[in-house]
This record gives C-alpha cells, structure tokens and sequence, in this order.
C-alpha cells in the first residue's frame, strides 16, 4: 500500500479553493493566502478502538466523524473552513477499496464546506489510525479565543446536549439503526460552521467547540480567561427523549459527555441580542445557559445553579461545595 | 495521557516565529502569513517496526527522523521552515518522559531552524505512530515544482548517495555505534534546507528529495515534466568508503534505497553556474550528474549511462533495454 501512492491517486481534477496553487502531487501543498485573513490550522487523531469502533460504525462514517470533529475545532476559532490533509495507517489487511470508503465518509462532508484535500500520507500499521488536519481562514480582526471572556458576558451553548452520549447508549444496548437521530448525532456529527459563518461580523465571541463535555470546555475558558461562569441547569437545552432519564445519569450526559461537537461560549448582552437574531433567522438553536461573574475574587472556575444546590463544576462533571 | 494535554504541556513560552498569533491552547493555531509569500505544507506518518525500531533507535532519534524527514519536504520545494504539527499515538505503557524523550529529538532539529510547535495530539494506540505536519513558506515567484524541468536542463544532486542504506547495513550487521558516519547518516539525516536557503534567488530549480532514491525522484520529475533524463553512473557522488561494494548492491544503495534526505533536481546550465558557485562558498557539495534530454520522442522516461550500456532506469531501479 505504501507503493501505490493512494492519497496521489484520489486527488482532485481541480480545487475548489482558488488560493490552492499545488495540492496534491509533489513535495507539499502550496498555498497563497488571502491578504488581511488568518490561516486557523487544527489536528485530530483518531485510533481504533479508542476513539471509535468497526462494530458499529462503516468506514465512511469513520472518514465523517474524524473529519468532522477536525472541522468542529474550525467552527471555535470563528474560521471557514479551506482544507484538509489526511494520514492513514492501516493494516496490511486493508486494500484501496476500504481506504476509499473512508476518504468517501470525508468528501461528502468536505464538500459541503468546499474543503479541498491537498495533501496526506497512507502507512501500514497495526490498527486503523487517522489523523486528519484542517486549515480555515478568518478576518484576522474576529477574536475567537478561550480567553477573551469578560465579566457580565452571557453564556451561551448552539443545540443540545448529550445527545451523543445518549446516541452511544442506544448503540450499547445493542441498537445500532442509522435512523435513529441520537445514533445518528454520534456517528455522524455536523459541525457548527454555520454558527461560525452567520457571526462573523461580531468581533469578540469567546468560544470552543463540545468536544469533552462543556464542565470541561467551560473549565477551559474560565481558567483562560480567568473569570468564575455561572450557569443554570434548568437552561441546559436537553432533548425532551432524555429527560426520562434519572438525573446523575442526564447531567453526566449533557455536561460531562462530549462529542456533541455543538459550540460553547460567551459574547456581551448586545452582541448576544445580534448572535439571537442572526442565528433565529438561520434555524440554528442556541440558548442561554448562563453567565460571566463579576469576579471579585480572581477566581477561575465554575458554578452549576440547580433548584436547590450552588456547586462547583469541575472539568470532569463533578461537583463540590468549594 | 489523553486526559493530560501533554502537547500543551510542552508548549513554548515564546514563540520565535512572529506569524504565530496563536500556538498551542487553543482549538487551533491562528497564523498571519507573510504578504507576497505561499505557505508550504508537508505532513509525514512514520510506524513503529515499518519505518523504524527501538531495538537500535532511542526515543530522541526516532522525534528526529520523522521531522527531518518532514523538513526535507520543505527544503524541497524551496521553503523556509517555519512550525510543526506532532500528532504521536503511543501504547499505555508509555510515560510522559517517553513522549517527552521523542520531543527532545525533534525540538533540538526544530530549534535549528528556528521552527515553532503550533499544535499537535497525544492518543492511545497499540503501536507508535508518529505523524509530523510541517508549514514553510517561500516567495511566489520561486518554482521548485517537480513538473518544471526542461530540455537541456543539468541534472544535479546535493551530498552523496546511498549512504543511509550503507548505514543500515551496518545496523543490520550488529553495529550499532552511533559514532559511526554512516550509521548516524541513517539515524539523523539532516535536510537540505541550506540548499534551499542557497539558491532562493533562483527562479525556477526542479527540485525533489531523495527520500526513495534517485530512480524514484528521477522519475517522478521525467513523469511530471514529461521530459527523458540521463544521467551518468560515473557521475554518481558516493563515500570512498562504499566503493568496495559489490557494484550491484553499490547500484541498489545509491540509486533504489532512499533517505538520504539529499536534494536532487534540474536547472538551466546558467543557473547550475551559479547554484555551484553559491553552494562551493557553503560547502554545500553539489554534483553535476545527468542533463535533461532534447524530447523528440516525447517520451517520460530515465536513462542510466554505464561504461557499457544506456539502460532504461524505473522508479525501483530496475534497468531494461526499452
């Protein structure tokens, strides 16, 4: 497989991005960036049973998902996405036809975003492992930093939560139907680049994309920006399916789970009057979940309200009184 | 490990690169590429036991290799080199001091040339996996593509070749030291990138790096430029040292076993002029080995020169008649 140059031979006839001057085809890909915009680049690897599994997925659903979580990382930074490049390692077992339907799994998706494959590397190894990196472009005035947070901030999440995490329960139980939306949510993520692409007039949005569950994504940005966040658990958007479910088991799923790929952020009460209206008039839900203290204190943390209990939310879900 | 951001972890206070407007910490790297330059982009997987072993390579020689290997992709197309990705997927067994081992090897090369680590990925696996994403840049009027030779162009090579193989050989063969030249050759390979860095006023250099020996590289560039190549088996730069091989297995080193990580390439006779003279001033040893044949037959192809025969060269080294 090493041989055969298979990345080479998938290469596009012609690239959608104009800024492509060589993609595929010789010692590296040559880009000619825009004038006045920043070039985001993020990398994901992803390995076989660890982060998914052949029993339950299709290798094009594999292709989607790493793809798919790269772009994830895109949508945070406030970026559109570009392109992509992929490095697989396979074992000896597995012949083009298989890499192809992996690399099938990401085109659809690349397409969407007119993303453009401009590089990448095929190995042998002993299990599947992916590796994909993708680069977007921003304004280079847009701030879309974990630490741009600033007190009296709204918080605010895209979607709703969990439903990953309640997706692969579905699949533990032993169903593993493509029809059913909560499965569907796991092995098939779309990222938020349409949050990304209506906001992009806002200059200070301080985001990060679900990927571990928002106690950590949270976590994250308080530490970064050092402010202590608030939020309510009567706002965490839930689908009305879950709430069936007993209470330790739904917050560990909307807080703690991740791979929702929703985003996760705070913007000031005008901008989040602007980011409401945009986004109402694009179908794309977000809800008020919370907000940025006054931080009195210096303190980097963060606070779950229930009905009855104020608790510090650690990056792993856990709550404390301190 | 994965809990543990171990990328972040040994991420640069500084970085030396003033284009990083945002490295390590965040969902992505933020970039604000220089005006009239293109970005170059290589990425590389390296596998345990399929491109190197611990059973002779410490953990600091296997960081090297791999970016050295990425490097010299850049180095190849005339590029500056500017940061690096790192994704490593490493068995369970393996401590941060491991990760950190593999790291050493690749930040003493990447300080070297003044590189900076933007970003990366630590997962689980059953075997290590290294993948390197490297970024350069180069001005836009520089032509290093592997499609631009030209008839009557001289055919050069930087270094000697075949001495990564002949270092091999020696590893095979119980030796282990890494005192000796050509074992280190095989160990530490050092890109070209003073090469690069040489001839940045040239215009147009066909350029590719021997990373599967010159039968390969040659071809390729016959392919892509749809040009017949000659070159010389007298000609050929090898240590004094390996000239009492036998001349198949002298043959096999030199023109079929790759990483060298030498330069080889095309220029016009006036430039070669020039390339030399630059080049004699570094010590940058160069050799004159072939030129670029009149095309009439319109024919991609390579042709070795012996004392006795004009062979048709293929990517494996295989010579034949026609």
């Amino acid at each position: 497989m090493e041989e055969f140059n298979f990345i080479n031979s998938i290469k596009s006839k012609y690239y959608k991005q104009s800024s492509v001057i060589k993609g595929i085809g010789d010692d590296g890909a040559i880009i000619n960036p825009v004038n006045g915009e920043h070039l985001v680049i993020s990398t994901d690897t992803m390995v076989e049973n660890v982060h998914f599994s052949l029993d339950y997925m299709a290798l094009e659903d594999i292709g989607h998902r790493v793809l798919a979580a790269n772009i994830s990382d895109l949508a945070a930074m406030g970026s559109r996405p570009l392109y992509y490049m992929v490095n697989i390692s396979s074992p000896s077992t597995y012949d083009n036809s298989q890499l192809i339907q992996i690399m099938n799994g990401m085109t659809a998706l690349a397409c969407h975003y007119q993303m453009d494959l401009i590089g990448g590397d095929t190995t042998s190894s002993d299990q599947l492992v992916i590796t994909v990196t993708v680069f977007g472009a921003k304004l280079s005035s847009l701030n879309r930093l974990r630490s741009s947070a600033k007190e009296n901030d709204i918080v605010f999440v895209t979607g709703r939560l969990g439903e990953a995490a309640y997706g692969f329960k579905y699949i533990q139980d032993g169903i593993a139907s493509k029809d059913n939306y909560f499965i569907n949510r796991h092995i098939r993520p779309i990222p938020r680049i349409d949050f990304a692409e209506e906001t992009n007039d806002i200059k200070r949005i301080c985001l990060n994309d679900v990927s571990d569950g928002i106690a950590s994504e949270l976590n994250e940005i308080a530490e970064e920006s050092n402010v202590t966040i608030e939020i309510d658990w009567s706002n965490i958007p839930i689908h009305h399916e879950m709430k069936d479910l007993d209470k330790a088991t739904l917050k560990q799923f909307s807080l703690s789970s991740g791979e929702d790929f929703e985003l996760v952020g705070t913007c000031s009460q005008d901008d989040w009057e602007r980011i409401q209206k945009k986004c109402e008039s694009k179908g794309i839900a977000v809800t008020h979940i919370g907000h940025v203290l006054n931080n009195d204190q210096n303190q980097a943390k963060v606070i779950l309200k229930d009905e009855k209990s104020r608790l510090v939310l650690n990056r792993d879900g856990y709550q404390h009184g301190k």
